[in-house]
């Protein structure tokens, strides 16, 4: 299987570190994301809304979107489970995942859509108003999932599932490059932070 | 199980049409969303995220999240499917139906929420770049949807499922409360709407 990638891109880093965590071997195709080739005919063939990472299989049939592939992964290596035992607990890790992308990950986007590096590349015209929004929104989330942290060890409960390796890809990427790092003061997810940047998966 | 609502908002619709479609009975109970009862403490108890829908089951056991809930429910009642038969199709009809939330839902979203009736209600300091930003994005989907439906019967392939689903509920309410109504021109699209919105689950 093939994975269309890039190497800063938080979204592919998600599925390789899932994978790892499967020890599924993905062959990993870095393509030129500044140069446009996620825009080409060919390109938009395997993925229409022209993003990475895809996942091409042997046959030819290419998978789009993070989370899909993730799943589907998880299809052809249960063990360890990352998206959930049974449908209740499938459906409670689904809800906390989707809390991180559709508050937090949406929120570093909109910093980083509207700032200053997507800016020089010429590719958004920058709103202001909507990155500051968008850092806010970030910082708040950052302290609700240090509250929630005080109770638990993971994000959607007692043990690592997909929700982890989702926050640790966004907030590493916001961290890195949309000056989105959170403060010392929030213990709980510095400590979360390190205990799942220390497994084998991320490490290696 | 408790489905806590809210009359004119689309991903509680989302979860009632999907939950007809698989003829479960849900006790629906409609919030005070503008006086804020979704930002109570208890509220938030059932959902820390502080919005609809939440499915509440019989034990209290609380599952929010559209998505989550719907999976959940087509767990309880598998046929008729909605999410996919096997791994592979599961996977491609989750990749069409993210397309739908993070490319149309969310461009929708950012000009609802930085339009007049939200503004009005107080809610949110609109920022009339990011609506039109929203508006141009919307616009740009529904086209590419009209393109994708020449070839298809149905957003995600030759059958019905969630993202049929999804995506009716949020061009309805495009249209009603967003002045975002798809072109007169987008017939495939058009055909489409009329093709899902006379099934049972939406006209019961």
């Amino acid at each position: 299987m093939k994975l269309y990638s890039f190497p800063s891109a938080p979204n592919p880093r998600r599925v390789t570190i899932f994978a790892a965590e499967k020890n599924l071997r993905l062959d990993v195709v870095n393509v030129d994301l500044r140069g446009g080739e996620t825009k080409t005919p060919e390109f938009l063939g395997k993925n229409p809304s022209g993003k990475i990472p895809v996942l091409e299989l042997d046959d030819g049939t290419c998978i789009s979107e993070t989370v899909a592939i993730c799943r589907y992964l998880e299809s052809l290596a249960p063990e360890p489970n990352l998206f959930g035992h049974d449908p209740l607990e499938t459906a409670l890790i689904e809800a906390h995942h989707r809390h991180i992308e559709f508050e937090l990950h949406s929120s570093i986007g909109a910093a980083w859509v509207n700032g200053p590096i997507v800016a020089a590349a010429g590719l958004v015209e920058p709103i202001e108003a909507q990155r500051l929004r968008g850092a806010g929104l970030t910082r708040k989330y950052y302290q609700r999932m240090n509250d929630e942290l005080a109770a638990r060890d993971y994000l959607a409960g007692d043990r690592f599932t997909v929700a982890d390796i989702s926050c640790l890809c966004m907030m590493d990427f916001a961290a890195a490059m949309v000056d989105l790092k959170p403060d010392d003061g929030l213990t709980n997810l510095w400590a979360w932070h390190t205990r799942v940047s220390q497994r084998p998966s991320v490490t290696g």
